[in-house]
């Protein structure tokens, strides 16, 4: 069994879509310090070794971040934050002289595997550009501003925004070890 | 003695002139988990646990932001981090079209001192506004945009800047205390 630590219901139905029957998913609310560092993995492996250490499981963290190179990377690990104030309007403002070859920018999410080895961590990234405006009303957060290939991903709808999505993707890698390793 | 925990030998200095021979101080250095919140005190509260848990002498942490009413408290704990991201520059495209009155900031400092007691926090605060533009060429980071009775900090030599400062503010009220409370 696999312990998805979050405050997001969601997030574990994910998960245990992911795997899909070949290994239980149980979900935990579980308050950890989040930590100020540049690296979602950072961020994820402090929260989940808090998390072990509590709760003496094999079980699963995330973190994700905006990064735009133009902003030296910012939002980064703030991301939720920098939403929350500035918002979206806010990073459109940032980003008003920017040329559109300098408006690139990457979603990651890092997901941290805590159980008796240790921890490891798996990466999924998606490459993208910051829009000029936002566009579309699907999707939350940064989406409307976020396009990959011409589209925001608030103009994807759910199946096409999961095709390519940071967090599917980390999740794929973490399920393909996770089964290889367990020998499930 | 008073153990000032931080990278920053300077800020050990000026504690120690606070505390002009009255009470010793000494500095060390120790990596904290920085945690995410919304406020100065819970950080430097969740720092000073952190570093008397491992110390287990009486130790102070301090932690800063910068608050701007007009973009909903950003950049806030996060300040040093967006300055080396953004910059001053960013904060003043992000406030273009914000109106003299709505210009409202202010620098809030607390300072965590922790001992067998338990953990106590005093708070510091300067309250100014955003400037238009940069002005002044003292200080560091902030200090050209932010404005205190028509002069920036940048613009304020270092006594003048002293004689507002939230981090003089704080360490007073803390000085105050802990002479009181400890009976020096």
């Amino acid at each position: 069994m696999i312990t998805v630590v979050t405050g997001n219901k969601n997030k574990a139905a994910e998960v245990a879509a992911f795997f899909n029957g070949v290994e239980e998913v149980a979900h935990i609310s579980f308050e950890t310090i989040e930590p100020q560092s540049d690296s979602v993995s950072e961020v994820a492996e402090e929260k989940a070794r808090q998390a072990y250490s509590a709760l003496k499981r094999p079980l699963i963290v995330d973190d994700t971040g905006l990064f735009i190179e133009a902003l030296k990377g910012f939002p980064g690990v703030y991301a939720a934050y920098v939403l929350d104030t500035v918002g979206n309007s806010g990073i459109l403002k940032l980003m008003e002289n920017v040329s559109e070859e300098n408006r690139k920018a990457y979603f990651m999410t890092s997901i941290a595997f805590a159980d008796e080895d240790g921890i490891h961590t798996f990466e999924g990234r998606v490459d993208g550009t910051i829009a000029c405006k936002p566009r579309g009303d699907l999707g939350f957060g940064y989406d409307p501003i976020f396009e990959v290939s011409g589209k925001t991903l608030a103009e994807m709808d759910m199946s096409e925004k999961n095709s390519i999505s940071h967090r599917a993707r980390a999740l794929m890698i973490f399920r393909d070890w996770y089964l290889a390793e367990k020998q499930i």
